[in-house]
């Protein structure tokens, strides 16, 4: 299936040229569409149209195109440009570099097919017998004298039926998710949505994972605290826990944050730092009886910024402020959300889920995960407005105070 | 931004009805797009055009539709349908279930926003003072004697403007990998393209790491070859040195396929199953003196079937068939890949890119992987037309055999 | 540092014998470890010593052997064995495989160190000038004439004291965890686990998340219950619900289990079929009422089999059975696994480690999880008695019923 | 089986104590192993065996540990410590936290089982009817006036036979690669060995995979090579040709470095700067001709950094610097490394695993992936000296360049 595009410009409407072309086209046998189509938003303002006519002879397209022509409708009809070789293994400057979708080239007045599909190839002319042939030719094997062909002008690509209805160009890199981009652009987005978020006065919703702990972040998320860039954390028993075994006992899930090697005893240190709140009988009062002097928790008391801790069937203890009933927590959390203008989701699932269901699609929402996963199921249950950024919390967060604070 | 759709049906050319409605809108300040539009194939079959237009205010928007429809143009004007509760934390049956987008819902000639907006819950109205509001409702929380919206009649989902452009709905798991999807069918698809190349005599590519060997599944990769369902076998050392490592002592990098433990000396065993076929000078000489007597390379030497072993830097030994030169490696990969109708690439991501990067998009290329990251690598590169199934190669292989074979 | 292995046989105690070797071993100044001490069960057995000596100086070690054989120590002496290269490219059959530690060869009563360490390779002796040198030499360089190490004997490799005291071998494939072992083998043990547990009338708990349901494996779990091999389900919201969404409208999470691909207004299908058994008041109630007419939790229901369902703040509805109180909820599961011998934790972290935290040690334990990291993580809290099985639920699955009723 | 640890101090071989010991449990019938024994490294330090007797009966276990005693063997036989809960839900402070192995305690001169073992608990004792009982309670089911073991004095447990071979004892966190560690303490580690490799002027090896380009950290790479803390850099085709792609024309893979998005005709822009090279002969003529102006293969050629640019299947173009032979190529590498101390390999699964195969275990090795799999497979592959750090290498690059650099 050949396909060739149109485009109209002008008082289409007053003078149904539009109307005229298509029918037209309809009457020579081609299939069109009509891909794009913009009235001027004022009156005068000219109004463009693009068609698309599919023809599976390229004989027929021709004649369509011409005929189109004839009746104001501009479409490009230039031939390839060539250019020869003059170092082994070298193509030309400019060389077009192929896709790996069926390819025709436009040269001495035909259509040529390109033989060989391959991506990331030059495309040779050779004339053979009595035709023009083209071929696919990795750079390599280019040799002094060969012709190929340059720029993209006359060049055809036939993206499939499919790829065309949906404007999808050949590219690399097309995946929404990836490990591999560069993560420092992103953060420096969120700092700004942060920024933007909190000169409005709108709040800044923070969930997070035990992981900010055991990376040994926690100073970063309560610096962000700290200084107003979130408003609200969302967490659980296990973010909380190992937040206040680090300020009691230096370690979290019994691994020193200094030296990263696990103590002796250390798996009872969460549940001894969870004993002594409960004994306090909550957060807020261990933090004013002096058990508790710095990290997250603190911070958030401190600066009376809002916090839920949802409970889950895998908590020890738990701490006195977790709510284990999950349908009041998630109340809990809904009460929090509904100044939202940014969520930033960090190393943690389940609750990037649980409260992507509670939040509104305008909620600006990052999602940061060393698993591309995470993610990915995000974004399937129905949170689309979520950017992934496949990194570690810790690179996150540091980045971010950055941006924000300064050095950090 | 409130938007509506409109549909025109009929002779549209001739009669130059669209022109007018077009110009019509216009001339009353909506914003409109044309979305659709498609002329009859044959002169008298009818044509149709969808529009959407757009306004900030609703009264606009009303007259707008209102016009158009004067002029032939169908819209949805119909209310909500409303039920009551009957139980406690139990919404009507076929009750509306709410997006986090924006929603309004047209009920006694208004369009009411829905308040709270979030997803998977009920939109319950009631009377306030003077007016109808909307408000998003979690199923338990519903009260008997509540009133909800059911069915999707006069609800308004506003999904912004560049979800619009996209046609995009809310919908859930629309990512293109995932590993929750019920991979048996995907299976069923691959095997269904196998049968369908190997019917019209074209090929069927296998591109193979040597998990497949690790594993215990190579003699699933043999079956497929013996009866023919395979037809080039593209590799590297790994997959062939351990193949035939399990061949000759029963292990695959030192570890008992039938124990799954690691023996004394294991380590040592694909460098002496290497050394071996060294000496006989070749894998089919080796299969000839009988020092290889099944397995992957023992069926594709007594089955004639072509082989490609691309050198690589991690390579023991390596084997003598194994093309050292990459480039050689390549263009001898190339010579195999001209008649392929399917490609399976298993548990392999420098070789699937590789292969990848030298096939036509019109190839059906299957891509199993444990990890979603070698797909979304995959068509990150270009290979857009593979389709990713997201499990292991034990699972696939073995799934493979029971649709093509019937019992593996 | 060199080091040297002596072993003692016999009446070590009575003799005193012992006691005198370690002496005179003392009085040597070489470093002495007593690495294994066995006294016979009876005392009519002979005891059994292994000591491992250490010296700066290969001059001494050899002294403090002697002196030690002189005791009745014996130690192992012998010098290498070599072998000549006969085709170019190919080692001696039964070459001797090198590690990455340093490596010394015992040959013309000299300790030689090799050079140029690096793993699997040759060790090729060679006379230089007036001495016997020691390299290493990949395969394919070994050239007709050379000389080479075959097999162990007087090999000795230096793994360094701290690898000495865990008794550390040179292996490949020590990891707990890995993607690369036969599966097969591990799901084999999964099932003479549960029926020698059957056997004994103790209990198999299931722990699984709703992949299960996702990938179309719920008819397997249901299977497994009717056969009377799953005697304990525990899940939370999502497998119940998913799994009654198949079963009234042959979808999970709006995917056609059949088509692989979602359907129109998909997304509300869990919460429709949630919504009926709110109705119905139970999941049992439903059952009998017809509503549910198969699956997972139709059959736990028909079989009388106990299952409890734990709430999460991600829930939708959720069912009537949640438990919403994440500590009744624990409670009601620790209720349930007092008579388990065997626990299957499939496709769910969260429930895993949960769960997990209520076993005691002596449950044998399977996790079952595409991602290695799961497993990795249950370890990492405690359950040290898991053996993880990073696979796909379908394979796992499937695989087990046919271990355990024959055809699946 | 219940045990308890011995401990002999003292001239115990020239008094034949130890012999003696041994040869009086084995008359009782306890099995009995010598866990450690360590001679005075002086004639005159005292020695020191520690030795564990196994019973299957408690009597006969204390009947045993009385009779050691009576020959100067030491050992704990101290009852446990009790104390009162005071506040609901709260345990004593200084509480006894359970593992999930069998347990004891000591309490009334018997060895009473705790029951219900589950980890993470408080141990209660009660009196019930005519005997002590001992039983686990989660810290929430504490109640005011119950009795709670405090401390470990008096507890025992039976860790299984295996786990006591391996002096395993119960911890969290306990495996070797973990995406839950503090990351900042390993990168400060490894600047401190680069430091020291630098300061006795060893080779520190840089094996770096193309993520690190596209994730815009090439800078930090070039930052090391500049600063002289990275002096040979192994990599491929793809991570040269996307830095340089990166110099030239501002993108990598086609991905606007700044902007994070994939501009039109990005898909060539890798390909248009490997021809660039071509044509200049090599990168050292093509930053002398000034077509390559920063960056990390400009550094390399500017500091007169080794680089070695290995061959692979999926290279395009190549760049005229690779070698495509990978036996060449791996004989290249090998040149580099004869002086190297620490290496460290970053986002690259196929370069590490080739290079590790080379390296020496007495090379520092730090291999660096967002995956815990490629540290695995690495190990598994026999470099086991290599210490994993999961995390992204934007975040390892900048933070060990502020390491060693001050502010990166």
């Amino acid at each position: 299936m050949m396909s060739e595009r149109l485009t109209l410009h002008g008082d289409l409407l007053d003078q149904h040229r539009l109307a005229q072309v298509l029918d037209e086209l309809d009457a020579l046998g081609v299939t069109t569409r009509l891909r794009r189509f913009r009235v001027g938003e004022n009156s005068t303002d000219p109004s463009l149209a693009e068609l698309t006519i599919q023809a599976h002879d390229h004989g027929l397209l021709v004649s369509a195109c011409r005929r189109a022509g004839e009746l104001g409708a501009t479409y490009d009809d230039a031939e390839v440009e060539l250019a020869t070789t003059d170092v082994d293994g070298v193509l030309p400057e400019g060389f077009h570099s192929t896709t790996n979708f069926p390819t025709y080239v436009l040269h001495g007045g035909e259509a040529i097919p390109v033989e060989g599909i391959e991506m990331d190839c030059g495309i040779r002319l050779r004339w053979d017998t009595d035709r023009w042939r083209a071929e696919t030719c990795p750079m390599h094997k280019a040799q002094v004298g060969d012709t190929f062909v340059v720029g993209s002008t006359g060049v055809r690509v036939d993206v499939g039926e499919d790829a065309a209805d949906h404007r999808l160009d050949f590219e690399f890199m097309s995946s929404d998710v990836s490990t591999e981009r560069p993560k420092r652009r992103m953060i420096a987005d969120a700092a700004d949505a942060i920024r933007a978020a909190r000169a409005a006065d709108l709040d800044v919703v923070f969930v997070g994972g035990p992981a900010i702990v055991h990376s040994g972040s926690a100073h970063l998320l309560a610096q962000l605290i700290e200084n107003g860039w979130v408003t609200v954390l969302l967490a659980g028993n296990a973010l909380a826990a190992h937040d206040i075994e680090a300020n009691m006992l230096g370690t979290s899930l019994g691994v020193d944050l200094d030296t990263g090697r696990s103590g002796p005893h250390g798996h009872t240190h969460h549940l001894r730092a969870i004993n002594r709140v409960r004994r306090a009988g909550s957060i807020a009062a261990a933090v004013s009886a002096g058990d508790i002097t710095g990290g997250v928790m603190y911070t958030c008391v401190t600066t009376d910024t809002p916090f839920v801790l949802c409970g889950s069937i895998r908590d020890d203890g738990p701490l006195p402020d977790v709510i284990p009933n999950v349908l009041d927590a998630t109340d809990a959390m809904r009460a929090q959300v509904g100044n939202a203008a940014v969520c930033l989701m960090v190393a943690t699932m389940l609750h990037s889920v649980a409260v992507g269901n509670i939040l509104p699609a305008s909620v600006t929402t990052f999602c940061v995960d060393t698993d591309a996963d995470t993610v990915i199921k995000l974004t399937d249950r129905g949170t689309h407005q979520a950017t992934g950024i496949v990194t570690d919390c810790e690179y996150f967060l540091s980045e971010l105070c950055r941006h924000l604070d300064g050095e950090s």
